[in-house]
């Protein structure tokens, strides 16, 4: 359930909502709008069915959501959500916001030399796994807690955040004292007890898209994210499981649309993942940013020819910058900020 | 088998090569670049192995082709293929094509109504159906020869171009004399006897993608058109069908990409169907136009709600104004002409 | 709308029901049971809601049917349908009809070798294709007429039916003449205009499912050939595709429970095409016999490593007999003969 | 690479070639068969590439393995792996296992209830969850530890072995401490880290197939776990995501006959998550007991209509007993013992 207040309701009206609410042994999330505050109501549905909220002072109405997903949903938080990370980067409406680097963290050298790159290039994340879920158990699994260092120490020098995945319970604490974003790769996309940790950390979490997830699932995902107190989620589209082998995925951007409908997160694409073909990768960048996006994270490697996974799918500096020149002239004409 | 010849080849040398062809049982198309032409030899796969063409005067190399599809491919036409319709209509680089109207024509207010404003809009092409194939032997089936000359008499007030399906093998001519391009829907993509018929055909033939093809299947099924004779194939990625429901399919942009890479025709995208959701429709138009497709196939109706199918998916005339001001902008990023 | 007839109706009673049908421009079709009679009636819904059928002498009760199909539901028609073919070859209910041959008929000696085979080992009918629906024009696309005649000389040696593929919406007559069944292959299944022209024929029709159809549009499919006359109709599952690249297809034999319990019409499955490996072919036609399938559809070649299609998938002779001697130990386990 | 021994190979031959695999810091694994033993190396490709054990005394060949996975195929360990869990409880060739029980452990009188009814019915698993991965934070979660308690109690009561899903790195020596089967749920099949921690665990692990895995994907997913050392694993096809929705997932029991082909582990099959329907359990018990597999793990719910979760794909004890019946006589026409 939400609670919409009125817009004259005081701080006292508000309180004694919140008292109510607790006292029925009910969790809450407070939406604070320009000209009124939404409260979104979690817990046991036949508690929440037997209050009777619309007699309190200052409560304009109470909306029964349907869909399980509540935090998430437009009707929680009509405003598109938008997150600051500080030295003028911010992911959400009016951005565009740009991950790019490495599939993998492979040396200080090569991690430097892709953070030049794409810093020059405009980007403000830098991306890079430490940690890397590989298919088989004999393949590069990365390098680690040393992989984070060089991150750390690649964003530094270069001025840009960090964007990494989590795969452990257990590493929360370490990733969040390296990284900005923490990411959730699509194999972990259901994987809930890794979403309530996250969900804990004070960091905001990119949560990827699961291989073969709905729309409904993967709002479903964030929902577990923001209902243990982590409201900064952003959504990434990386392409779905279809029966087409010529792309690596089908990059699904009709999913941006559908997200922007139903809530109010910023989602952003990656056409590196989502095709699986560097050839493809400039195309889908352009697409993206024409159906709304609110960024991209790309596959950057100054050597993809010696990458050790995902090779074929990542753009040369040379392709990377042609793309970000593209990126910004679209990205002008939807009325975004590179 | 692909025979290039060489800029300096004589007429004479041709024309021995087309005669050793001919000779052998074989059949080919010619493809005339700017400074040399090529020769597509289409037959028995052992016969072709059999032939000595190197040893022909003015022939610069022969070119095998491993994959099935061979007229269809950049190999034997390198040039992007542009589709001339007389009165400045064109479809393939550096033009933007957009094909809109109503799902079904279902009477004549309706469709001049329609026409007028897509028309007014900058449409080139007036879509609609006159044959429907339906899921269900129940359902709307379409005004057959009637809603063919209704089609004609709109386009002709309104100044536009016809694309309209066709559904029987025995209808090639009906068709044909009312519309300047035919129009190969989804399921019929592995019709094969229905292929070879509008192969036959003189006019332009719009090949719709299958509901599960593949990129592979999809330029074969152009290939059965093109072995016909009919070298004006522009294809329609359309969305495919996947597990995701929010959508009614998954449109495949990177469709847009993948033909581009493989094949010198053009192809175009329907948002409509492709999502099954007006809503979407002018974010994936936009995208579409980004991803560098030649054209759009749009459904406006001009009263959505009374429709007789496909209402959810029909953009007002309204909103394809909205959409047609934006394709126009993008598109001249993209630099093309509208 | 299905009128459910009393056990006490005479024929008076009926043939009211009949003509106030008719007078309001329906059709209709007659499922005559043990004790009763039902009428299943087509046509403009808003006429059908308008009719006052309980108030006719003899009926006992009407039911309104939700779905589009009608004729195909066991609303209509509940006890399972039993085609007789004569010479004690039944496809239904209690039987377990089995169809084996080559993909494609390839010559005499191939097909008479093959026949003898199959015949020997327990099959009914033989399969044998010689119209092709292939996905490149260049592929073999079968001996045609020529095919048929042989097919027939085959199976009259032996003392076979004989089940082949129609393509061609102007081919009903010839195929007729020769084929005891029409099989409407994976690609036609929504080829409308093929569907209706073999509803008017007079021998039962093989439809196979689509390669990416749901359950329902599957039904509708069979729908169109009911609703033209012909009562006739055999599912046979052969496989869906799917995003699993080991196997050719996912076969679905929950589907063989799904439409036992929407329809009254038979189903039997393509372990063949279904699989795409001669090594599944075994289990699975046991499976499929366990999962309560009406018969199987098996490809069988005298020697595999030749055939001009489908090698991989048909069985040697020897490996059919190991197969048959399998599926009649559990279709005597089903309650079956076989 | 694997290393077969020869039949007349000496304890110090083997001794050596150990020595000499630890020494180049490579581990192994042995599979000790009736008249030889098979040494599976794991490690760098690069050192294993090096080695000469062709040279090495009783050593009979090597054998490259191209595939990613090594010790969960049948070349490592040509014999099917059975599992023995004591009194007779067997899982693997000759043996038919049957787990059942509600979907979650909701109650020690509904689990009593449920254990009663499958013990009775023949199964030797008690399947329930204490832990849920649920797709929405609000569904009900699972009763934990108190549940695992519950379970225990059950099954000491009635004689049943006990299979249940672990979720939470962190929790595998406390489930361990009740469960004989750890279960790896869909949802966690590319879990990696959970793998891990299975793979070092001393109870056998069921590993179900992920919703999109490849058969591929899902050999890799077991290799994890064998390459921890734990090599007792159970595959278990569940049901994949497709396209079709009148069953919640299909059922791929192809993946049967797949397995077996490649690898020497044991497979059951799950009826109730592969349809979401109880009325089609027990037609696709019977076709995966035909299709060879190794046994059967099916929701039995006292009470489907008030379970808290799968209520719709459980069977009553009733229908259960009548699936067990016919999985008997199945079974004996397999060859397995029940």
């Amino acid at each position: 359930m939400i609670i919409v207040m009125s817009p004259n309701a005081t701080a006292d009206n508000l309180s004694k909502v919140q008292r109510k609410l607790l006292d029925s042994g009910l969790k809450y999330h407070l939406s604070q709008g320009e000209s009124r505050t939404i409260v979104g109501v979690i817990g046991d549905k036949n508690i929440i069915a037997g209050l009777q909220m619309n007699s309190f002072d200052g409560v304009e109405k109470t909306v029964r959501i349907t869909e399980k997903y509540k935090l998430v949903s437009r009707e929680f938080h009509p405003m598109d959500t938008v997150i600051d990370f500080g030295d003028g980067v911010k992911i959400g409406a009016g951005h565009m916001t740009v991950m790019a680097g490495p599939c993998a963290v492979e040396s200080m050298d090569q991690l430097l030399e892709a953070a030049r790159c794409v810093k020059k290039e405009g980007a403000q994340f830098l991306r890079g796994g430490a940690f890397k879920p590989r298919t088989s158990p004999y393949d590069f699994q990365g390098l680690a807690a040393e992989g984070l260092q060089m991150l750390r120490r690649a964003a530094d020098e270069t001025g840009l955040k960090i964007v990494t995945e989590i795969v452990n319970i257990n590493d929360v604490e370490l990733i969040e004292k390296y990284a900005d974003v923490l990411q959730i790769g699509a194999r972990n996309m259901q994987n809930f007890q890794l979403l309530k940790e996250v969900g804990k950390a004070r960091k905001p979490v990119l949560l990827k898209r699961g291989i073969s997830a709905t729309i409904s699932e993967w709002l479903n995902a964030a929902e577990y994210i923001m209902a243990e107190g982590n409201m900064n989620v952003v959504f990434c589209e990386r392409g779905i499981r279809t029966y087409e082998t010529f792309t690596r995925n089908t990059l699904d951007l009709s999913a941006v649309a559908a997200i922007k409908e139903i809530s109010h997160l910023p989602i952003i694409v990656d056409p590196s993942h989502g095709t699986g073909r560097w050839q493809m990768v400039q195309s889908m960048a352009r697409a993206a940013v024409a159906a709304d996006a609110d960024g991209l994270i790309i596959e950057v490697h100054p050597h993809p020819e010696v990458a050790l996974s995902d090779g074929d799918q990542s753009l040369t500096p040379k392709n990377f910058a042609k793309t970000m020149e593209e990126v910004r002239a679209f990205a002008k004409l939807m009325g975004r900020e590179v």
